[in-house]
C-alpha cells in the first residue's frame, strides 16, 4: 500500500456516479409496466427532473461525475448523453436494456452489449468504461470489457480499493461498488414491482455515508457512491448529497475524480497486481441445489 | 420557471390530503377479510376515530385540505363526505371499491369510476378531481377524467410541480404524488394481507417530511402530502402531523391549498404546457417477459 | 367523553400486558420446528429467562400486569401462571394452542377456547378476560368470550378507548390493542418461519412508545402496552421498558392498571355505548377475489 | 446467581466472534451463484480484506477473539485458519458447508461434520468448539459435538448466560448467542439469493450493542457478539466496532475472552446446573400444519 499511486495523494477518492435508468429496470421485470403510468412517470422523473437538477448542482460545486446510461435510454432521451458530456462529465456503458447478465445467454448478453456501444457510437459519445445492470456480471461481462478495449469495470465489490482484473490479454481496472454507497437501498420503493420495503429520511442516509467516507478517509479507500436520479433527484435527497459533497470538500483530502480518469490512474500504478475475479467451483456433492 | 404562476408567489404549495380508505384496500386485496374483525376493525378507525380527531385539527390550525373518498366507502358512512365538505374541505373522487385500475378491463374501470361519481352526486356532493386507487393510473383513467370534466387528476409521479397532462381535448392538471410523502410506507403493518414490514417513529416521519418540505421551499415545488385517517389518526402520529403544519405556518413562505383550488390556479398558468404522459413502448424482442 | 369514568379521571390508563406465547406461535406455523433446537430455546427464553425478570421489574415499580397465557404454555410450565397470580397480577385467556381463530372452524375454535378455560380452571387459576392468538379474532371468538361470560376482549383496533361490544346479550368490553403498541413489529426476528425483518434498537421503541402515551395524554387514550416475555425480557430491551414506566411514573397523570380491573370500571361507564365490531360485507361482484 | 463464578467478577463477560463464511452461506443457498461475480466478490471480501484489518484491530486494542470457520472456507485459502491462531485467537468448528443441519439428515450432518475436522486436523488447528450454520442445530449437532469431545456450542438461545446442555455422558457448555447480537441482520444485503432488506447506519448498530452491552453489565450477562467480516469488516462498520470496543474497555469491569476460555471457566463453574435442550412435542392433533 506505501507506494500505492491510484489515490494521487489523497486520503480517499470518491466517484460520484449516476445510474441513468429511468424505465428500463421496470420494463426488464415485466414488459406489462409499460401500460402502469405512474409507474412509468415514476421512473421518468430521473432523466426528466432529476438529472437537469443535478447537473446543476454538480455546476455549482465543481464536482466531476460519471453518468452510467442504459443504451435504450440513451436512444429514447436522443440529447440526453450529449448534454451531460458537454456539462464536463463523464458518460458509461450500463448495457443496453438493463437486464441482469447473470439472467442472459452469453450471445444474449453480446448481443446487448454491442447494441449499447452502438447506440454511443452514433451519438458520438466516446465510452471508456462499464457497469452490469443490476451489478451481475458475468465472465462473459468482463471479456467483453476486455474484447472491447475499455478500461474499467464497476461493478464487483472484492475490496474497497482499485483492483486489476486478470481477464485475458488487457488489465480492466475494478472500481467496486458497494450495496451501502448506493441510493437504491435507502429509498426505492414500488408495490409492484415489488421494489424496496422501506423508505429513509435522507438525514440517516447522509449519517450513512458520511460515516463510510469519514472511515475510507482513515483507511485510505475508493469511495464509489452510486446514485439514481429517480431517487436521489428528488428536493431534500438532493440536498443530502450537497451536504456531503461540501463536507467532503472542507475536508480538504478527499479527492472527487470521473471513473476514467481513475481508471488511467490505477492502470498506471504499478503496485496493482492482477487479481483475477473469484473462480468459484461449487462441487454439486457439497452443494446439491 | 420564472413566468410561472400556479405558486401565486409562494416558496413552497402543500396540499394536505387523505386518502379515507377505510375497509376497501383490504376487501380488494380479498372479500375473506370481510370476517377478520381486527382487520376490519383496524381499517374501520379511519373514519370513525381518525377523520373526526382530524376535521378538528383543520379546524384549529385553519388548513384547508382534501379528502380522497372512494364511493363505496361515502355509501357505507352517508353522512361521511357531506361532513367533510361543511367542514369547508374538499371532497374528491377515488374510485368506488380501490380496485387497483391497472388489474381491471377497460370496461370494468369505467363501471367503477361511473359509480362512485352516482354515488357523490346523489349525495349532492361536487367532485372536481381524482386519485387512483394505488395510484395506479392506466390510459384509460386518464381518458375517463377528462370525459367528465374533472380538472385534476393526482396520482402520477411525473414531476414534483403541476403538470398539464394533453389528454383528448380537454387539458387536465396533474397534482404529482411520491411515495416519500405517503404515510403508509411509514406507518402501515398487517399481517394478512401482508402490508409493509416496519412501523417508523412519528419523530423519524416528521424529519422525513420536514427536510422534503424545507427543500421543496428550496426548489419552490409541490409538497403534496398522502395521509390515511387509519394511519395518521393515530395520537402521536397527528401530534407529528400538527407539529409539521405549525412550522409551515411559522415559516411564512408555504401556501396550504385545497387541491381543486390549486388545479384552478395550474390551469390559469400559461406557462404549464401540455405534457404527455409516459407513452412507452417496450419492444417484446428486448424485454421478453 | 365528558361524562365519560373509565379513565378515573387520569389523562391516560396504562395496561401492561405480556403475551407468554412461548414455543405456540412457532409451533402453530409449522409442528416441525419442534425439532429446530435454535427457535424452541428463543422461545423458551420467554417463560424461562424473560417471566422472572419482568415479574422482578413489576415488583420493583409496583406496577400490576395482565399476562395472557396460551393455555398449552399453562399445561406445559405448572407453576408458570400461579407464580403470575401470586404476584399480584392478572392471567388471562389466550387461546390453547395460538392457532388464529380465522384459520379455524367455529368447532375448532370452541374446542380451542374450552381446552384453555379447562387447563386454567385445573390450576386454580381465576380467568376474566380474553386476547385472541394474533388477534385475529372471529364473530365465533366474541360469541365465546360472551357465552363464558368473560369481561372483555383485547383483540380490536376499532378505537383507542375502550368500547363495548354488542355481543348477544352479555356487554363484553373491548379494550383496544394496535401494531404500533406491540414490541413484536420492532424486535422479532427468525428467518424460518419467517418472523420480521428488522431488529430495531431499544431507543428507536422507547421514542415510538413514550411519543404515543404523551399524545394519548393529550387524548384521553387507553395505552395499552402488547409485550413478549422472549423478546422484551432482553436486557436493554427490559431497561427501555423500565425508563417507560419510571417517566409515566412521574408524569403522574397515568393510570397503571389490569385489564380486568379497566375492563370492570369500563362496565360501570354508563357513557359507554354498545357498538357492533364491525359487520361488513363485502359484494362478490364488487370484489371479486 | 450469587455463587457463579463463570464471569469471574467482571460487570459482563464478552465474546468477540467473527464467522468467516465467507462464499458457503451463498453456495448453499444455489450452487449457481458460484458464476454470479459481484455476489461471490462480495463474500471473498470478507476473508480477503475483511480479516486482515479486523486482526489489526485486535492487535491495536489487545482484544482476544473467536473465529468460526466453516470447512470449506479453511480448505481454499490454506493460510487462514493459522494465521488467526498465530495471532492469538481461537479458530472453531463452524460446519465443513454452512448448509442447515436442520435441511439435512442424520448422516449427512454427521458427514459434514467430520469432514470439517478432518480439514481441521490437517492443517493442525485444534478445534474445542462449535457454532451450527444459520445457527440451525439439532439433536444431531449436539451429539456429535459431545461424541467428539467439543467443550462447548454458541448456537442456542435459551438464556443469556452460559448454561450447560445435558447432552449424553459428556457435559457441553452451551455460549448462547441472539439475533440482536448480530451483524447479519443489521447490514446484509444481497437481492438474489434474497438477503435482508435494509441496510442500517453503523451509528444505529452501535446503539443498539452498546445499549445491549450496558444493559447486560446490569443484569451480568454474556455479551456474545457475532460479527461477519464481509459485512462489518467494511470500513465505517469496523470504526464503530472499535468504538464498541474501546468504551467496553474503559468501563472497567468488562472481560473479552475466547469461548473456549469462557467455555472453561463455565465447565469449572459448580453453580451451572446441567439443562437439556428444549425437548418439545408438539402434538399433531394440535398443531396438524
Amino acid at each position: 500500500m506505501t507506494d500505492a499511486t491510484w489515490h494521487g495523494g489523497a486520503a480517499a477518492v470518491a466517484t460520484l456516479t449516476f445510474d441513468v435508468d429511468a424505465e428500463t429496470p421496470i420494463l426488464a421485470a415485466g414488459r406489462r409496466y409499460a401500460d402502469h403510468l405512474m409507474t412509468m412517470s415514476h421512473q421518468a422523473y430521473g432523466p426528466d427532473v432529476g438529472v437537469p437538477r443535478i447537473l446543476e448542482l454538480l455546476d455549482e460545486l465543481g464536482v466531476p461525475a460519471t453518468f452510467f446510461v442504459p443504451g435504450w435510454v440513451a436512444e429514447q432521451r436522443p440529447g440526453l448523453a450529449a448534454t451531460i458530456v458537454e456539462r464536463g462529465h463523464e458518460v458509461a456503458h450500463h448495457s443496453y436494456s438493463h437486464r441482469a447478465p447473470t439472467s442472459l445467454t452469453a450471445a444474449e448478453q453480446r448481443a446487448d452489449f454491442e447494441r449499447a456501444l452502438e447506440v454511443f457510437d452514433a451519438q458520438g459519445i466516446e465510452i471508456t468504461g462499464h457497469r452490469a445492470a443490476l451489478w451481475e456480471a458475468t465472465t462473459t461481462t468482463l471479456e467483453l470489457i476486455a474484447e472491447y478495449g475499455l478500461t474499467y469495470d464497476s461493478s464487483l465489490m472484492g475490496d474497497d480499493r482499485p483492483y486489476v482484473l486478470g481477464i485475458g490479454d488487457r488489465p480492466v481496472v475494478e472500481l467496486p461498488v458497494h450495496w451501502s454507497l448506493d441510493d437504491w437501498e435507502q429509498y426505492a420503493f414500488l408495490p409492484e414491482p415489488h421494489v424496496g420495503s422501506a423508505i429513509e429520511s435522507p438525514r440517516k442516509v447522509l449519517e450513512l455515508w458520511q460515516a463510510e467516507l469519514d472511515a475510507m478517509r482513515h483507511y485510505r479507500c475508493l469511495f464509489n457512491l452510486c446514485l439514481h436520479p429517480f431517487l436521489s433527484g428528488r428536493p431534500s435527497r438532493l440536498m443530502a448529497v450537497r451536504e456531503l459533497l461540501e463536507t467532503a470538500q472542507s475536508d480538504g483530502d478527499v479527492h472527487f475524480t470521473r471513473c476514467r480518469d481513475l481508471a488511467a490512474a490505477a492502470h498506471a500504478d504499478p503496485t496493482l497486481a492482477p487479481r483475477n475475479p473469484p473462480a468459484v467451483t461449487a462441487d454439486p456433492t457439497i452443494y446439491p441445489v
